[in-house]
C-alpha cells in the first residue's frame, strides 16, 4: 500500500525547499554545452512523440532531487493502486477508472461484480456497431435518409474534451476520407448558444447525443428542450434523433425518447471521460469507431509508460515533477500551453478544465487544510497566433510563466505552399524552436526596451503529425501528469466540490429565495 | 503637462502600500448593510450599462486613496494629452490616437497636414460605400454574382478583435436582418488553418480582405498565397476577389492586385485598431456600415465618460485603479474575464491580447527598469461552461484570482425556452449572480472538502443586451481601463518589443543559420 501524506512532510521536498541551487537556463544552453542539452534532455512519448526539457530550470542535481521526490511520494505505487481499482476519489469515495477505457494495466477490477474493462469495452463496442449502423443508413430519419450531422449536447467535462478532440482530428479526417459526420456542440444554458447551433444545421438529418452522467444536470437538459421543439416544429419525432449517454441508474437509462442509450458511470470523472462513450458516441459517429479506437491506442501506449517507476524514462511523471518544482519552489503561478497547431485550438481550454478541476484544491485528500500551494492557472492559444497577442508579457513582463509547447513535423491537410523559400509549415515550426531559445537566453540591447532578460522555462512536445495516435497519447500525457501532479500534492484529483455552491445558490435565485446581497444582484440583473 | 513618474514614487501610492486597511468582501456583504453595498457601488456606463464593484475588497478608504492616486498621476490629464495628440507612444515615437476613429474628444489632432479624424473618417466613408457596392451587386465576381462570405486575413491585433467583434454580433445580425455576409477568418502561419476555411468556403462568391499594416507580415502574406493559389485553381483572378487593409506607404497599397484599399496609419497599434479599417472593413461587410457606426457610437460614448477626472464616474478609471490596487497592493498575479454570454466566447482572447501584450512591461516609458509589477496574466471562457471546468480553482484553490464578470439582461435571438420555471436567459444570470456571492461569501461546512473560505473578488457589467452600441461601449471601457492602468505603471502601453526576438531568431531558423542550441531545436523538429 502506498503513504499517503502531504508534500511539505517528505525529505525529498524538504531538500529541494533547503536547496538554493538554481540552473540558470540562459547559460545552460549557450555554446556547445547547450547543443548536447537539447540533445540529451528528451525522453520519449508514446507513438513517437517526444518530451523535451533542456529549457527547463533543471540539472543532474534537480533532477536528482525530483527522482528522490518520486520515489518517496512512491508515484509509481500510486497509480498501480488507481489502476488496480483503489478508491482513490477519497471525497467521492469512487474507483477511478478511466484508464481501463483504453487499456488494462494491471488486475482485472471487478466492482458490483462487474469486470470494469469489460464494461468499458462493452459499450465501445455497442456504440461502434450503432455507428456504423447509421453510418450505412440503417438508422436514418422518417424519411430514411441518412443522418450528416452529429450534435453533442454536454457541458463541462461532456463538451471540452470530446469537441477539442473534435476540432484536432476535423482537417485530418477531411483529408483522410474519415470525416463521416459533420459534429456541433451545445454547452452553454445561454439560449443563444443552442438557437446558433440550431440555426446553422439541418436538423431533419442531424442526430443528437444528450450526455449527462446524472440525468439532471440543468444546462444540458434545458438544451435538450430546445433540440425537441426544433424537431417538432420541423414535423420530426425527437425520440428518432436523440441518443443518450448517461448512467444506467439515470432516468434516461430507459427512456423511450432515445434511439438508444450507451452508459457511463461513476468511475470516470467528466474531466476524464474523453475516452469514454462520452467522447466515444460523437467521436465515432462523426469520424468512425476505427478512428476513436486509434485515439484510445494512443493513450493506452502513453499510459503504459506513465506505469514506470523512473520519470527520465515516464514523461507525464517528468513533466509532474518539473511542474511541482516550478509551483511549490520556484513560484510560479500558471502555465501557459501553447500548440503550435491549429487543429489544438481548444486543447488548451480542455487541460485548463481537466487541470485546475482536478487540482485547483485547498485541502488534501482527507480532508485537511494543506500549507503548501497547488494546481497553477492554466491558459493558452494555438502559435503562431499567440505571438501577436500575449507572448509580449510572456518575453518582457514582470511575472515568469512557463510554457509548454507542442508541435509537430508535418501538417495534417497535405496541403502546403512555399514562400520565401519555406513550407507554411517549416515556418511554423521555425517559430516554435526560435521562441524556446528567445524565452530562455533572451538579447541583451542597451535600449531596455528592447532587452529580453531570457530566463524564462520551456518545454516541448514533438510529434511527427497530429493524428488520432498522437492525440490519444497527448491527452493521456497530460490527464497522467495531473494525476501524479495530484498525488505529489496529496490532493484528490478527482472530485470537484468547488462547483456546488454556485448551483445551490443560483437554484435560490430562481426560486426568488434570496435576501441581502444576493438579492440586489438579482434586481442588478433583472431577475 | 502631466508628470510622468513611476508608479512607487507617487505618495498615493507609498499611502495604500504602507496601510494594513483591508476589506473582508464576505462581512461587507453580509446581511443589509451588504444589500446596500450592492445598491451603492455601482458606476454608470455608456449605453445603460453598469460597473458594479461591490464584491471588490475596497470601502470609502480604499476607494479615498485610489482617488488620490487618480489624482497624483493626473490620469485625466495623460489621457487629455493622449487625445490632443501627444506622442504618447514614446518606444515608436508615435501619437495614439485610436480614440479618434469613434470621435473627437479634444482639439483637432493635425499631423503632416492631415486633420487625422477627417482621415479616419474618410476612409470609413470609402469602406461603407464600398460595401454598399457589394452588398448591392454592383461589386460582384465575374459572373456578375454577388459575393457572400468575406474573409480577413490578418493576425494578432488584425485577427482577434474583429473576429471577437464579430461572433458577438452574428446571433443578433442573423435576428436582426443584419447579417448580410458570412465573414470568416484565416490567421494562423500553420498551413492547416488557411487550407481548413478554404475548404469550408465557396471562393468564387469570396471577398479577402489582406490585412496587414507594413504589408511584410509574414503569416499573412503567406496565407494571402493560399488564397490566390485557392482562387487561380479555381479559375478566377485574385484581384478580384482581394481588398487590402494597410498603410498609404506599404506595398499593398497602389497595387492593382486589389480591388480596394483602405488605410490604416501608424497611430493606431494592432490591438487597438478594432475600430478602424482593420474591423471597419470585414464588420461593414459581413453585417453593414451602419451596425459598424454603431459600434463606434458605443465607444465614443464611453470614451466620453473615460474622460472624467472622478473616478466615481469614470467605469474605466475605476476597474483601472482597483486593478492595479489588486495587481500590486494586494499581489494577486492573474484576472479572469468570464463573460455570461456566449456570443462573447472570443472576448476574453482579445482582452488577453489588448491587456497583455499593453502591459506585460519590465520598463518604463524612458525605457529604465520598474520595481513593481505590471500587467496580469488574462484568461477566460464564458459562463455557464467555465462553471463546470476551471472555476473548481477560482472557488477552492490555493490562489485567488480576481474575476471581471459580464452579463446581460436579455439574449440576442428572442428565442427561448422555459424549463423548470424559468427561462435558460434567467438561469443564466441566476448563474453569474449566484457566483458572484458564492465566491466573495463563500459557506462555512465542517467537512473542509465542502467548505468555502470566500473573500474571492469579483466586479460585474451588466447591460441590457449584446448589442452593437453595448459591444462598442464594452470594448471602449476595456481599452480605456487598458490605458489607465499603463498610465498608473507608467510604462508605454502602445509597443510591443517582446514580440521581435522571436521574429529574428525564426528567420535565422528558416535560413539555417543556427548554431547551438538553435541548432539543434532546429534538427529535434527536423527543420
Amino acid at each position: 500500500m502506498a503513504e499517503w501524506k502531504n508534500l511539505d512532510t517528505l525529505k525529498a521536498y524538504k531538500a529541494l525547499m533547503e536547496s538554493d541551487h538554481r540552473v540558470d537556463i540562459k547559460k545552460a544552453l549557450a555554446g556547445d554545452a547547450g547543443a548536447e542539452r537539447v540533445k540529451n534532455y528528451s525522453v520519449p512519448m508514446a507513438c513517437g512523440m517526444t518530451y523535451n526539457y533542456a529549457a527547463k530550470q533543471v540539472d543532474e542535481e534537480v533532477l536528482g532531487m525530483l527522482k528522490a521526490l518520486a520515489e518517496e511520494s512512491d508515484l509509481e505505487g500510486k497509480f498501480k493502486e488507481l489502476y488496480n481499482g483503489a478508491m482513490i476519489n477519497t471525497g467521492e469515495k469512487r474507483l477511478v477508472l478511466h484508464h481501463l477505457t483504453r487499456g488494462q494495466l494491471g488486475d482485472a477490477v471487478v466492482k458490483d461484480g462487474i469486470d470494469k474493462r469489460v464494461f468499458y469495452t462493452g459499450v465501445q463496442k455497442d456504440i461502434a456497431d450503432f455507428a456504423a449502423k447509421v453510418h450505412a443508413g440503417e438508422i436514418c430519419n422518417a424519411d430514411g435518409e441518412k443522418f450528416t450531422t452529429v450534435v453533442q449536447i454536454g457541458i463541462g467535462g461532456s463538451d471540452l474534451g470530446p469537441r477539442a478532440l473534435f476540432i484536432a482530428l476535423e482537417n485530418w479526417a477531411r483529408a483522410n476520407g474519415k470525416l463521416l459526420m459533420d459534429a456541433k456542440f451545445i454547452s452553454n444554458v445561454d439560449p443563444d448558444d443552442a438557437v446558433s447551433v440550431l440555426k446553422s444545421i439541418d436538423v431533419a438529418h442531424s442526430l443528437f447525443i444528450l450526455v449527462s452522467k446524472s440525468g439532471t444536470t440543468l444546462e444540458t437538459l434545458t438544451n435538450e428542450a430546445f433540440v425537441k421543439n426544433a424537431l417538432v416544429s420541423a414535423g420530426l419525432d425527437p425520440s428518432k434523433h436523440m441518443v443518450a449517454v448517461t448512467s444506467e441508474t439515470s432516468p434516461l437509462a430507459k427512456s423511450s425518447d432515445y434511439l438508444a442509450a450507451f452508459f457511463m458511470d461513476d468511475y470516470i470523472g467528466g474531466r476524464y471521460s474523453s475516452t469514454s462513450a462520452v467522447g466515444g458516441a460523437v467521436l465515432s459517429l462523426a469520424l468512425g469507431s476505427d478512428v476513436f479506437d486509434a485515439i484510445l491506442k494512443g493513450a493506452a501506449e502513453a499510459d503504459k509508460l506513465a506505469a514506470q517507476a523512473d520519470p527520465m524514462a515516464n514523461a507525464a511523471m517528468l513533466d509532474a515533477l518539473i511542474g511541482v518544482y516550478e509551483r511549490n519552489v520556484l513560484g510560479y503561478e500558471s502555465t501557459a500551453v501553447l500548440p503550435y497547431a491549429q487543429a489544438l485550438a481548444r486543447f488548451p481550454a480542455h487541460l485548463q478544465q481537466a487541470d485546475m478541476e482536478s487540482n485547483g484544491k485547498s485541502v488534501n485528500r482527507f480532508g485537511e487544510p494543506i500549507d503548501y500551494v497547488t494546481g497553477p492557472v492554466i491558459f493558452g492559444e494555438p502559435g503562431t497566433n499567440g505571438q501577436h497577442s500575449f507572448y509580449q508579457l510572456l518575453h518582457q513582463g514582470k511575472t515568469i510563466v512557463p510554457l509548454q509547447f507542442i508541435a509537430f513535423k508535418e501538417n495534417q491537410t497535405g496541403t502546403d505552399v512555399v514562400i520565401q523559400g519555406s513550407t507554411s509549415q517549416k515556418k511554423l515550426e521555425a517559430n516554435v524552436a526560435a521562441q524556446i531559445v528567445a524565452f530562455a537566453c533572451g538579447k541583451d540591447d542597451e535600449n531596455l526596451n528592447k532587452n529580453f532578460d531570457g530566463g524564462r522555462p520551456s518545454s516541448i512536445i514533438v510529434g511527427d503529425m497530429l493524428t488520432p495516435e498522437t492525440l490519444g497519447a497527448l491527452l493521456s500525457h497530460f490527464e497522467n501528469k495531473i494525476m501524479f501532479q495530484g498525488f505529489l500534492w496529496n490532493v484528490n484529483s478527482f472530485d470537484q466540490e468547488g462547483v456546488q455552491l454556485g448551483k445551490v445558490l443560483a437554484k435560490k435565485v430562481l426560486a426568488h429565495e434570496t435576501e441581502g446581497a444576493l438579492a440586489e444582484y438579482s434586481k442588478l440583473l433583472d431577475i
